[in-house]
């Protein structure tokens, strides 16, 4: 069983406080597990590759914006050696969800979970507070194609309660000097993903292209930015999904397994 | 013969009036042929592939910027039914070797080379002025490593005459409402590349990274800009341009193909 599948099969469910529609997860990595809502966001391969390209030291503070089930927050906290990890999220039964996660996994003391929106971190935190920034935001437009701006699935997809802008501005006050961005998004964003970087002073410092198999245009883009950094973006080899028999890249695996116990 | 080895074969160097250290190649396309100077800047992939990605129609008036041999200009008058094709070049021997191509080859008459910099183009063509613009500008910082900056292949390779900034503005203003721009550079640019050009009204529509074989991080990208274009950028495939044994890839013998008579 591998949490690569993690929307295809049962969880154990007997042995926390769930609420109905939930399913536990096991995350294949040190025992952690995640709760999850089964007609809600479920965790995707962004957020395993998104907590993957972060490079994050011993002992620093990060901050996971709209951090949803926690997943992010989950997976550093077993493969990192992070001090304090905060995960912001908006929507008040899926940070509830979220904290229960962290309950499960007994990691409460070094993941807190606020429910809170992301314009009101600068006042919760204060600026220049963290030496890391992990997020995974709304990939959608505002307006694109919502049915109902209230439905949950919608605020994780879309930019209904907070803008990439927000997103981008709000991250580069919280950073410390040099501190460093970590974001997954869509490559079709990139103009104003790299445009607003820039304008916000996190300088675009890395970048790697995920594309689903050899051939195919990419469908999600890491990007690492630096608080007040000088201009020069590197370039990372592209990462395969699948390879052309339709298996998992050995850099997927590989991207799976690590810290695993 | 082909002229992906294009500094690699001696030409036919009897029947034109060229200089010591020329050499005369052919095209493979059509019957055209390029003088060169064989210790100055010989063209690359880079050319040939900007040449392919360009879309140009009928009748179209076309500027390329920095034109060096006019290798863009010619091989765009082969492959396309653009109207007229100005190419401007700030050195003043490379526009004379230039011109004395297109004499060679008979299309003076569509293709006029212009000995000037680009910061003139607009005094001597006026604003809104073609439908199209391509550019192969210096790839290189001004300041980055530069020995002799009269040197004309540090000339043709860093930003000594003109900076990326003067390039995306000039093109700006030299293109009609709706007017394409067409850029080949290097992916450690694109910050600058796409900030610029949204910066100058020149929205950034489609792009292409070109990597040197399937698994490697890009080493070119193409884009095509949209004077007042709606805010939406569209990823093509990669193009690889070796494969994994070490051939020149289908597509890329295709592009090398594409016009041949």
């Amino acid at each position: 069983m591998n949490y690569k599948s993690y929307c295809s099969f049962n969880g154990d469910n007997m042995e926390a406080n769930i609420k109905e529609n939930e399913r536990i997860d096991d995350l294949q990595l040190k025992g952690l597990k995640i709760i999850q809502n089964v007609e809600g966001f479920c965790f995707g391969v962004d957020a395993v590759l998104l907590s993957d390209f972060a490079e994050i030291k011993k002992g620093q503070r990060v901050m996971d914006l709209g951090t949803g089930t926690g997943i992010v927050p989950i997976l550093m906290a077993g493969k990192t050696e992070a001090g304090e990890i905060i995960g912001l999220e908006i929507q008040s039964e899926v940070a509830e969800m979220a904290q229960r996660s962290m309950l499960l996994n007994h990691i409460d003391h070094r993941v807190k979970i606020f429910n809170e929106d992301i314009n009101n971190a600068l006042d919760i935190f204060g600026k220049e507070s963290f030496d890391a920034i992990t997020t995974n935001p709304p990939y959608k437009h505002g307006g694109s194609g919502i049915v109902n701006p209230e439905d949950a699935k919608a605020i994780s997809r879309h930019e209904v309660k907070c803008t990439l802008e927000d997103v981008i501005s709000v991250s580069s006050r919280l950073l410390k000097n040099n501190g460093r961005f970590f974001m997954v998004h869509r490559p079709e964003r990139i103009v104003d993903i790299l445009f607003l970087m820039r304008q916000y002073k996190l300088e675009p410092k890395r970048v790697r292209f995920v594309h689903p198999y050899p051939g195919k245009r990419p469908n999600l883009l890491l990007i690492e930015g630096l608080k007040y950094g000088k201009a020069f973006l590197k370039f990372m080899d592209p990462l395969y999904v699948y390879d052309g028999n339709g298996s998992y890249t050995k850099e997927i695996d590989e991207i799976y397994r690590r810290g695993e116990a």
